[in-house]
């Protein structure tokens, strides 16, 4: 089954905020076997509401929204879908309760605004929202279905999971199954990996499609499977796997989708090895791309950020014969970098950067994007120099990207 | 004048991707006077495109397209393009020599899929993407225009700002004139601003617009007007400032708009001051919102992520006294991190955190969301806690930016 998403709200259409529901409601319903057909982001019109309703039932039987259910004057999505669904606004004692119970949770005090809340279409079936005070609304028309749901992503996220989802399967029962594997490659440009791919590509049932979802220094293969014969699927979905497996080998870093420093720290656990970092140009990204992983104090113990040659030299023992000879962007001053951080921190791994991430400080001989990365694990140590394209931003991006690429291949090795 | 976006990727329909293309385009679009009348993501699929560009079409004269137009064999917007706008694909030279100097600057080797990028639409006109390898296509038909640019942001907005936006508002060429002001304001709340701001708001003459642009600890005010009269626009304008300046005086901590850390950046420049920073539950994060502005090396000298408690004893000089009686996240640990820190680093000025970022390590006397920040110039010492809602990720975002925040108000009252 197709269904539509209309995602309301001026702030989404000035940039302001970055529509992340439509996201979350693709992956939740997904699995269900169902396919999001298109997403429609609006403004608080309703001349916009009531024409996007229209062309979404159009093509959908069903469709949910997002956002406008606020209390302030700017949010009028309730009165749009009133407007189209018909009948009359009329006070409902139940949304009141669940109103004022969320309020007083929240220690505050109801106010006419808030209290507003608790008149709702009478066309409408009301869904009790139990994190906030909007209330969720389910409408039908013509055997088609509209839930509109508020822009906060919390409420929606907890809403649809606990209630929405649940009755929206009920009553759409679908007979099919949708199956994702994802694998996460290296070493290959993506037109170099589709030239690899290409027979394996041709081979593929039609019903199973092959997607690339290229990253700076990585590439997510993606294959989707929908069928209403769930074995079938399963036993093509682990064929393909498998082929993938051996025709990509040591490329396939992970076999699900997850960040590439969450890769990392998978194996860093595994293997009981505790890692850290010495960052010059990407100035502590490294460290915040691994600490942003949930768990990562079990296997992360520190960084330090030498910007300055007097931090290299005085907290991490580089030598100034290696800064005066070589300069603080070489081979000799990264392997310092990491040797040095590796014992001040008392971890087996540790990641070192020193480069030139722009716009100045390039010089013919190392120009800006110039990077020396220095991977270690207990006596083995790789250094290499890179040169990424583009701005100071992509530049770290890119050379903490290559920094974790470069000590999850050497734990790989081993 | 209205615009409409349209972005097209399977991987947004599955939530895999979030999209951020349209919001930078609203962000970039929106200075010019123009709007975003509504954005439209839709698959792979050629139907879904051509559907989309009628319907658009319908609404706007100028549609903005991102994605699908990549080398690979899932990416159809090209030819989908060729059949709306007519015309057949053709060899074209130069995009071919572009191709091979953006291939060659990333050091990898032209294949048949990236060759093949050099074949486009005879109904187009090529803009060069001079920092990938798809091609960027304007097309017109009946005095609209619609410009097809790829899908990964740093292309898309690279290419926006060099070439796209130029000739975007060469071609619709407005003969009036546009101005900004931003300012931006920390101490208050959106609606306890709105409230001071009253009266100021009332007189504010009708062709200028005060936007309100909350962001965690801080809301960015923007004035916008839009004239013919390019005198008067500016003498309005410079009366409105001088008005908010002496309403808010202290509380603007700039008359810019630009990131936090260069605020900072531009007080420790001023004042000949260097600063480090010593973290522990913000994991490096704000170290790297410092090193993110270029020509940070003048004033930051390093930092040291301190994880584990061992490095916040060896490397930070943190007593074992305070571990053991008040823990990691106190406020004589996160004082003795900061002292440590600008000492190790020979800094006057330092920020240091300590904090229980989650989903786990909470207790009843400190839930996940506590976080000690302290800030440090010279001998003045402030330390507060705080306790930051949500996800690990906003925990760690809360906590990097109050931390900017306070070293910024402390070097402000010096």
């Amino acid at each position: 089954m197709d269904i539509s998403i209309i995602v309301i709200g001026d702030e989404l259409l000035i940039g302001q905020v970055t529509d992340t529901n439509s996201g979350w409601i693709a992956r939740h319903i997904n699995p269900i076997g169902w396919n999001v057909k298109s997403i429609k982001v609006i403004g608080d019109n309703e001349t916009e509401i009531l024409k996007a309703i229209e062309e979404c039932f159009a093509q959908t039987d069903l469709v949910l929204t997002t956002g406008g259910l606020g209390p302030t004057k700017d949010d009028i999505t309730k009165e749009a879908m009133r407007k189209y669904f018909g009948g009359k606004m009329i006070f409902d004692a139940e949304v009141e309760k669940n109103v004022l119970e969320v309020v007083n949770k929240r220690h505050l005090k109801i106010n006419d605004l808030t209290a507003a809340q608790a008149y709702v279409p009478s066309s409408c079936r009301v869904i009790q929202n139990l994190v906030g005070t909007a209330p969720i609304m389910w409408f039908e028309h013509n055997a088609k279905v509209l839930v509109a749901m508020p822009g906060v992503p919390f409420e929606t996220e907890q809403m649809m999971e606990k209630e929405v989802l649940p009755q929206l399967i009920k009553h759409f029962c679908s007979n099919e199954y949708i199956e994702h594997r994802t694998f996460i490659v290296v070493d290959y440009s993506e037109s170099a990996l589709a030239i690899k791919l290409e027979k394996f590509e041709n081979d593929i049932p039609e019903y199973i499609h092959l997607a690339y979802l290229p990253r700076p220094g990585i590439i997510r293969l993606r294959l989707t499977g929908r069928s209403t014969d769930k074995a079938k699927l399963k036993a093509d979905m682990d064929y393909l796997s498998h082929q993938l497996h051996d025709i990509l080998n040591n490329c396939i870093i992970s076999y699900e989708d997850k960040p590439v420093s969450a890769i990392l720290g998978d194996l860093l656990r595994a293997k009981q090895l505790t890692v850290s970092t010495a960052e010059s140009c990407t100035g502590g990204n490294i460290a915040h791309e691994i600490t942003e992983i949930a768990g990562s104090s079990d296997y992360f113990m520190g960084s330090v950020v030498s910007y300055s040659n007097n931090v290299k030299q005085s907290v991490l023992g580089v030598s100034s014969e290696a800064l005066e000879n070589e300069g603080a962007v070489s081979r000799t001053v990264v392997e310092q970098m990491c040797n040095g951080a590796a014992k001040l921190m008392g971890t087996q791994c540790c990641i070192s950067t020193s480069g030139i991430a722009g716009p100045g400080g390039g010089s013919a001989e190392k120009p800006v994007g110039t990077v020396w990365i220095c991977a270690k694990c207990g006596d083995k140590t790789v250094s290499e120099r890179y040169h990424f394209p583009g701005t100071r931003d992509r530049v770290i991006d890119r050379a903490s990207m290559t920094g974790l690429l470069m000590l999850i291949k050497l734990l790989r090795d081993q």
